[in-house]
């Protein structure tokens, strides 16, 4: 990962693009890229091109790569703390085989 | 990355969810998330709550991580792809300093 | 506002779409129209494409009023009904000239 | 609809809110409400809240609403307009029964 990340943020300086690249702006480069990610879905759940379901996932983690590099934080760490709380909020005994909000459980 | 994509997907079959994760229902959790990642950004580009921001940035790719799972493909590899695929269409002598799209260039 | 509703119901069923327009589907398809429209503003917030901006916009209503319809609801009716709650939860003396979620009130 | 319009913009007055409704501001409120949207059909397409699908309808109507007034654009006619470009993308004869991108057909 720490090569992917390099080579992500390497693409990213070549073209000098780091100036567009607020947090903000990331955020919603992430947004966009979930909604052609989902349009892969549109119509049909079942019957889905994977390459191109690839092709726009990939897009969704390089702007999330790029996030993580802006706020100085390492991509690992927020994801294992956010499991962490969210194995309080979804306790196996109270979520096992449940897909109810932890709001409702 | 190995160890927090086992530790995600460990969380996932602890509570036995997999059931609820389609590539379809996947997808459309990248972008209910990615949406409240947007809203740490709503009404102000530049202040905001980095704490909540690397939590909505964490469940993204903790659903990413899911989704490349379920489609046994490597995430890091169609990162990769993806890059190559983007250095043709962003040449950097065309696309230095430039935000316009592929298609405008 | 009522002959654009029939405008759009009778494209569709010209078309025999109401086959894919689950109301599933077409919350995805406003959330994928609302990505497009994000896309309008993704490097830059105040130098955007009217045109542009304007048929991603139209876009998001028109499956908004698609699933209006296929929920058997007028979308005046529920728009006004959420007014009222939202006044309710934003009152004008402790919200006025302030951005923050209800919840921090 | 020229009074839910009337009582849309006037909410927004009361609160003093229009400094905060840049047309960025608001297309991405529409992306944001778009997911709580789709957040109601997160784990299973059929078995929804239609009561909370209608408030999340509602609000990304509403946000909708207030980007028209802000871009002094009138919704009914860019709706109008974007189904006669839509019906040249989409003739008939093509696209019935298909759901096809025009892209594609």
């Amino acid at each position: 990962m720490e090569q992917v990340k390099a080579a992500v943020v390497k693409f990213t300086k070549d073209r000098d693009w780091d100036q567009f690249h607020s947090p903000a702006n990331l955020a919603k480069s992430i947004a966009i890229e979930s909604g052609e990610l989902l349009e892969c879905f549109q119509w049909n759940d079942g019957n889905y091109d994977k390459e191109q379901v690839c092709k726009e996932l990939a897009d969704v983690v390089n702007y999330a790569i790029l996030l993580a590099d802006k706020l100085n934080v390492n991509l690992e760490d927020i994801i294992m703390e956010k499991l962490e709380e969210n194995s309080k909020k979804y306790p196996v005994n109270k979520s096992k085989g449940n897909s109810k909000k932890y709001t409702e459980l």
